[in-house]
C-alpha cells in the first residue's frame, strides 16, 4: 500500500471542496440577481389597445410574473447545488484512489437502459421548464392544447391541469403539447353566419342585418362585451337555394359564444319583421299558418 | 500470486459494506419522512365550493392519500436497496481483483440490445409512477384516457385497469395514455340542443324552455343532480328550415346523460302543448293527426 | 510464456463453477416457490356479484392459473440458467487469459447493428411476458385488441392468435397491443336506439316499451341472458322528423347482439300494435294498407 | 522483434481451429435434429370438425411441414457457420499479434451509421424468419395483411408476394405487416342484411326468409359450401322507413362473397312473392306499375 | 526514435497489400459467377397460362435480366473494392505506427452525427438494392407505390421514377415504399356495378346482362382483352329504392378501364331495350317523356 | 508528487489562453464582417412587378434586415465564445493534471440520458436558427404553419409567437413547423363559384360575370386591392340541376376574402336582375312571391 | 520534458501537411472533371416526342445543367477541404504530442447531444444534395410536394420555396419531402365528366361529345393546348338517376384546367342544341319556364 497520497491529496480535496462550494455561491447569486431582473420586466405581449386593458384589468400580471420568477429561481438554484457537488464529489473520489470505472460503466448501461423509456419525461420536464419561463400561460388562462380546451389549474413542470367546459379535469404532459392556443390574451372573435332564400334581395339583408348589429353596440351588456362595432361582412356563400350572410363580432375573450346566440337570435327576429324569408321554407311552398 | 492485498482490502472492504448499509438506512429513513409528510397534505384540487362538497362527501381523500403514501414508500425503498447494494458490490468486487470488464462489457452489449425493446416497459413504469405520485385519478373514478373512457379498477404501476359502460375491462399501459381526463373531479355538463321549425317564434320557445328548466330545478331527485339552474343559452344554429336552442345544465359528476335524457323529454312535452312545431315537419304540410 | 497462472486459476476457476452452480440452483428454488405462491393467490378481479358467478362458471379458473404459472416458471428458469452460465464461462475465460477484448468488440458492432432492427422483437417478448403475468386474458376469452376483435386461440409469448366472428385467424404481434379490452370478464351492455315519429306522445311510447322489456325479463331463455331488468332510459335526441328512445340492458357477456335484436323486434311489434308510428313515415303522408 | 510467441501460439491456434469445427459440427447436429422433430409435430391448430376436415383436404399439410423446416433449418446452419467462424478468425488474429482495434473501430463506426439504415431491413428478416417459424401463412393461403389482402404466392424471409383480387401483384415487406388475418384457416361468413319497409309486419318477414335459408341448405352446389344451416338473427336496426332483417351463414373458406349474393337474390325474390314491400318504395306512394 | 520496425514492417505491409488484392480479385470472380448464374434463372413468376403468355410477349424478359444482373455485379463489386482496400490501408497505417485513434474518435464523432440524418439515405439505397435484386418491378410495369401509380420510368438504387396517367412525374424514394402492387404481372380485373329499380325481376335482368357479356366475349377488339368470359355474380345490395347487380371480368392488365366502360355502355342499351326501369327513376313516377 | 511539470506546463497554458483570446477575437471579427455583409444584401424575393410594389411599399425592408443581421451575429457570437473558451479549459485542466476522465465518463451518462428527451429542443433552436437565417418569415406577416394561421408577433429562437383571426395567440415549436406557407410575400387569389341552374345559358351567364368584374375593376377601393382585372375562367363543374362559374380574382395579400365578398354579392345582384335563375329554385317549380 | 521529439516530428508533420495539400489538389481535379462531365450529359428525361419538343421549347435545358454542375461542384469542393484539413490538423496535433482525448470526448459528447436535435437538419441538406445531383425538378417547374403544389422559385440545399396558385410562398424542408410530382415534364391530363338523364340515348350523347372534341382539336388557342385528340372515354358510372360520361384530354403541361373548363362548356351547350336532358332534371318533371 501506497501512504505517500495523503501528503498530496488532502490539500486537492480541500480546494476541490472550497472550490465547489465558491461556485455554487456565485452560481445562487446570479440566479438570484437574473430572477429579480426576470421579475422586472414587463412579461406579457400588450396585444393592442383594447386587449391590454382587458388583460391587465384582470391584476394577474404582476402576481403571476412573481410567481413565475420565484419557480425559475428554485430549478435553477436545484439544478446548479446538484451539478456542482456531483463534480465535487466524483473529483475527490477519483483524488481518494477509487477506481470509479465499475461504478461508471454500470451506471453507463443502466442510464442508456433507463434513457430510452425516460426520454419522455425528460421532455415533458425541459418543455414545462421552457413553457414557464417563456410565460405562455399562466393559472387562469383559457387554453387550447390540441387535446384539451380548458380553463389552467396549475402548472407544474411536467403536466398542466386543465378543466373543460364539461367539468372534466385534464393532466396532459408538457412534452406532448406541440402547440398552445391561448384564448385569454387579447380578444375573441364571433362568427354568425345568417342563411335567407336565394330569392330575397341583397341589399334589405344587408341594411337588417346592419340595424340589428348596430343597436347590440349600444346596449348593455352587450356593448361592454363587444371591443368594435360588428361588422356585416358581405355575402359569404351562394349554394342551392340558400344564401348565407356572415356577421364578425369581436369580442373579450370567451364572450364570443354569449355574443354570436344573441347577434344569430335578434338577426332571425329582424329578419322575420322585415319579411325576409329564411332558407328551406319559400322552396316547399308558403307555410299559410305562420304568424 | 499477490498476497499483499489481503492487508489493506480486508479493511477497505469492511468500510464499503458498513457504508452501504448506512447509507441504505438513512435513505429509508428520509423516504419514510417523506412518506408520512405526504400524507398529511391535502392531496386533491378544491375545484369550487360544490365540486369539493360532492367529492369528500364520497369519503376517499384520506384512505386514497394513505394508499398512495404507501406505494410510493414502497418503490423509493425498493429502487434505494438496489441501487446501494449494487454499487457496494461492485466495488468489493473490484477491490478483490476481479476483473469486471468482461463482465460488463458484455452486460453492456446486452443491455443496449435489449434497452431499445424495453423502452417502452421503462415509460410504462415511469409513467405510472409519475401518475401515482400525482394523484391523477384513484379506484373508483371515471376516466378518459383517449382509448378507452371508464371506472378505474385497478392502478398498477405498469398498467391502469378500466371496465368500460358496455363491461368491457380494459388494460391499458400507463406509458400509452398522453392525456388523462378525470370525470369525477368536480361537475359535468348536459348540453340539450333543441330544434323547432323555423317559422316559430324565437320568444315564445325561449320561454316555454325557461318554464321546463325551472320547473326540473324543483323538483326531486333533479334538483340534487343540478349543481345550479341550468341555463337557455339561446339561439345555437339556424340551418335549412331548423332553428336549434341549446340548453346548459350543470349537473353532479356522471349524471350528465340522465339529466339530458330528462330535459329532452321535457322540453319535448312543453314544446308540443304550447303549440310549437317541431323540425321537418310543417315543412312538409300540417299532419291534420296531430294531438 | 508465463506457467504461473496454472498455480491460481485452477483454484479461482472451481470457486466460478460452483459459484455457478449454486447461485443457479438457488435461483431456481426461489422461482419454484414464487410460481407456487402465484398459483395459490386467486389471479382474476372478482367484477360485481353477477359477473364473478358467471366467469367463475366457466370453471376455467384453476386449470388457467396452473397453466400461467407453469409458463412463468420456465421463463424465468430459462433467464436465470443463461444469465448465470453466461457469466461465469466469461469469467472463466478471462481467468483463463484468453483476450475478450476482439471478441467482445465485434459482439458489441453486432449487437448494436442487429438490436434497431430487434428491438420490436424484444417488445414483443417483453409485452407477452406482462400480459401472461398479470393475466390480462386466456385461452377462451373474447377480447378486442383494437386490430381484430375475437376469441383468443392461443396465447404466446410473441403473438396472440384470436378467431374473429368471420372465421378469420389474426395473428398479432404482443408489442403492437396499447391495450387489450376482455369482452369475458364481467358483462355486456346491449343498447337499442327505437325511432319513432316526432309528433307521437312521448308517456305513450314509454309505456310501451317499459312493458316490452318487463315481459322479456320474465321470459326463458332471455331472463338467464340477462343480468338485470332492463331499463328504457329515455329520448336520447329530437332531429328532423324522428324521435329516439334509448333501452339499455346488461346482458351476460357476449349476449348482447341476440339481446339487442330480440329487444328491437319486440318493441317494433308493440308499437304497431298501440298504434304509435314510426319514423319517416307519417311525414310523408299516412300510408292507408298500414294494418 | 519478439519470436517468442511461435513456441505458444502455434499450439493455441490449433486448438481455436479444431475447437471450432467442433461447435459447429455440434451445433449443425442439433439443429438437424431439432428440424426432424418440427417435421414430426402437427403444425397447424385444428379450428373445429368442419374447418379439419376442409384443411386437410386441401392436402397442403405434410408438404408444407416439410417445406417449413428445410427453411428453418438452412436458416440456422448458415448462422451458426457465420459465428462460429466469425469468432476463431478473430481469436486466431488477435493471437497472431495482429491489431484488431483500427478495424474494429472503423468496423464499429460504419456498423452504427448503417445500423441505422439498416434497421428496417433487419426487422423484415427477423419477423419474416418467425413467421415462417410460426407458421402463420404459407403458399395458397388468402390472407389480410393490412396493406393488401389476397392470395399468397411466396414466402421469403424478407418479404411476402401476395395476388389479389384484381390481379395486383403485392411485395409486402415482412417487418411491416402488425398483424395477419389468415382466411383459408377455418371457416368465412356471409352477412346479408334485407331491407324492408318499416310497415311491413315482422313475423312474416322472418318466415319468408326462414324457409329461403332452409332450401338454400338442401340444395347443390350450396349445402357443400355451407358448414351449417344458415341463421336468420332478426332485425338488426330499424331507420327511417326502413327496417334491416340479418342472416347469418358459416360457409367453407372465402365461400361467403358468392353465398351472400345467391342468399340476397332469393330472398329478394321470396319477399316480391310473398308481397312483402321493400324499402323507400311505399313511403312515396304505391307504384301502380309494379309486376 | 525507433528504427527497428523497419525490419519486420515492409514485409507485414507487403503481406497486406498482396493480401488485399488477392482477396479482392476472389471477391469480384466470386461475384462474377453469381452474376452469370442470375443472368440464367428465369426471374420472373409465372402467373397462369394467359398472364405468361401475356407477360413474355412483351418481350422484355431476358433484357430486363440482363440489366438487373449487371446493376447487381456493379453493385457488389464497387462495396468489395472499397471494404477490402479500407481496411487494408488501415492496417498499413497502423503497421506504419500512425496513430489512428484521434482519427478514428472524429471519424466516430462525425459518423454519429451524420448517421442520425443519413438513416433514411441508408435506407433507400438498402431498399433499392433488394427491389432490384428481388425484381419486385422493371421500367415499363404499371405500379402502386401507395403515394402514387403509374408507369416505371427508371429504377436506380435511391428513388424509383414514375410517370402517372396524368402525365406527372413522380420521384419516390425507395425506402418510403413499404409495399408495392404491380399491376403488370398477370391479370386485372373489372367490377361493374348495375343499378336497376328495385321492383324489377330479378332473373330478367341476369338473362339480359348474361346476353351482354357473351356478346362482348365473341367480340374484336374486347375478346383480346378478356381472358375469362366476364362473370354476372349476382345481387351485389339492396338498398332504398336500388338493387345492384355486379358483373366481374377478368382482363389483360390495365385494360380493366376500358372494358368496364364498355360493359356499362352495353349494359345499360340492353336494359333499356328490355323495358327494365334504372334506379331512382320509377319512384317518383313514370316519365312520361322517356322514349 | 512529480513537480517537474511546474517548468514545461506554465507556458503552455500561457499559450493556450492566449490562443483561445486570439481564436475567439478573430472569429467574432470575420462573425461582424459577415452580418454586416448579411446587412448589405438585399433580403427578400422579388416576386414579380406588382408583388415587389406591395411589399416594399410596408417599407419593413431594411428594417428587418437590420433586425435580422444582429440577432444572427449574437446568437454565433455566443457559440463561438463558450466553443473556444470550453476547449480551452479542458486543455488547461489536462495539462494541469487532472484526471478528466470521471468527469468526462459521468457527463457523458447524463449527456446520452438527456439527450434523448432534449432532443426536440435542439431540434427547436437548430430550426429556428435556420428559419431566421433564411429569412422566412419576420414580424407582421400572415404564415400558415399547418397548426395554425395567424399574424406572427415574435419570432424567437425556440418559439413563434401567432395571433389567429379569433384573437387567440399560438406558441409553436420552431421544430414542429415542417413547412411554412408566408401569405404576405406577393398576392392572394380570390376564387368565387357562382352556381346557376342548369337549363340556363351559359353564353349570357359568362357575358353577365365578365361585365361585373369590369365594373369592379374600375372603382375604388377594389381596384387598388385588385392586382388585375379578376377572370372568368369558365364552367367549373356541372352536377345535378346546378351548373357552377368560376371567377379567379388576383389580389393584394390577404384582401381575397373581402374582394370574394364584394364578387359574390354583385354577381348575385347582376344574375337577378339579368333574370337567369339560381341553383336548386327552378327545379321545384317557380316561386309566384318572388320580386 | 523530453526535447527529442524534434528531430522526428517536424519531418512528419512536413509530410502530413504537403500530403494534405496534395490529397485536396488531385480531389479538387477529380471534382472539376465530374463536374464537367455532368454538363456535357444531358440531364433530362426525354418523355415521348411531344412531351420533348415542349419541354426543349422553355430553352431551360443547357442553363439549368450548368448551374446544377456549379452547385454539385462547389459542394462537393467545400466537403474534400474541410474533411482533409480536418484530419490533417488532428494528426498534427497528435504528432505535437497535444492530448486529444479530453477535447474528442466532450466533443463527442456534446455530438450525441446535438445529432439527436440535428438530424431532421442533416436529412434535409442530405435529401437537397441528391435532390440537386439526380436533378428532381428546376426553378420554374411546377411541383407537388404533398405538402403544398406550386411554381418553384428557389431550390437550395435545405429547403424548396414555392408559389403556389394563391400567391403563398411555401418554405418547404427537403427532408419532409417523400416523394416529388413533377408536373412540368411532359404532359398533363384533363378529365371531364359530362352528367346526363339516365334515360338519355346513350350513342347520342356519345355522337355530340365526338363532335364537340373534334372541333375543339382543330381550333386555336386549343389545338396548340392539345397534345391528342381528346378521347370520348365511354360511359364512367350509372348512378341514381344520373349518367356519367368521360372525355379524356392530353395537354400542354399545366393547361389541363383551362382545357377542362372549355371542354365542359362547349359539351354542355351542345349537348342543349341537341336536345340531351341534362341529370336531376327531367326525374322531377320538365320546367315549363325553360327557354
Amino acid at each position: 500500500m501506497d501512504w505517500d497520497w495523503l501528503l498530496g491529496s488532502p490539500l486537492k480535496i480541500a480546494c476541490i471542496v472550497v472550490g465547489a462550494i465558491l461556485v455554487r455561491w456565485l452560481a445562487h447569486r446570479a440566479i438570484q440577481r437574473a430572477v429579480a431582473a426576470m421579475e422586472e420586466r414587463p412579461s406579457r405581449p400588450q396585444a393592442g389597445r383594447a386587449g391590454r386593458v382587458l388583460w391587465q384589468a384582470a391584476g394577474l400580471d404582476s402576481q403571476r410574473r412573481h410567481q413565475r420568477a420565484a419557480t425559475m429561481g428554485s430549478i435553477l438554484r436545484s439544478i446548479t447545488t446538484i451539478v456542482v457537488f456531483t463534480i465535487a464529489a466524483l473529483t475527490v473520489l477519483a483524488e481518494l484512489g477509487v477506481d470509479m470505472r465499475p461504478l461508471l460503466a454500470s451506471a453507463g448501461v443502466v442510464g442508456v437502459a433507463i434513457g430510452f423509456g425516460a426520454q419522455s419525461l425528460v421532455k415533458d420536464f425541459l418543455s414545462g421548464i421552457f413553457m414557464i419561463a417563456e410565460d405562455q400561460y399562466g393559472v387562469g388562462d383559457v387554453i387550447d392544447t390540441g387535446e384539451a380546451i380548458g380553463t389552467v389549474e396549475e402548472v407544474s413542470l411536467r403536466i398542466t391541469r386543465l378543466r373543460d367546459a364539461n367539468g372534466v379535469v385534464w393532466y396532459i404532459r408538457n412534452g406532448e403539447i406541440i402547440r398552445i392556443g391561448n384564448r385569454s390574451q387579447g380578444w375573441s372573435t364571433a362568427l354568425v353566419d345568417i342563411p335567407v332564400a336565394y330569392d330575397q334581395p341583397v341589399e334589405k339583408v344587408l341594411r337588417v342585418l346592419r340595424d340589428v348589429v348596430a343597436t347590440l353596440d349600444h346596449e348593455s351588456p352587450w356593448k361592454e362585451r363587444l371591443l368594435e362595432t360588428p361588422e356585416v361582412a358581405g355575402v359569404e356563400s351562394v349554394t342551392g337555394g340558400v344564401m348565407t350572410v356572415r356577421v364578425i363580432a369581436k369580442c373579450a375573450p370567451n364572450e364570443n359564444f354569449s355574443v354570436s346566440r344573441e347577434l344569430r337570435e335578434r338577426s332571425k327576429v329582424a329578419l322575420d319583421l322585415a319579411g325576409i324569408r329564411g332558407p328551406g321554407f319559400s322552396a316547399y311552398g308558403p307555410d299559410s299558418s305562420a304568424p
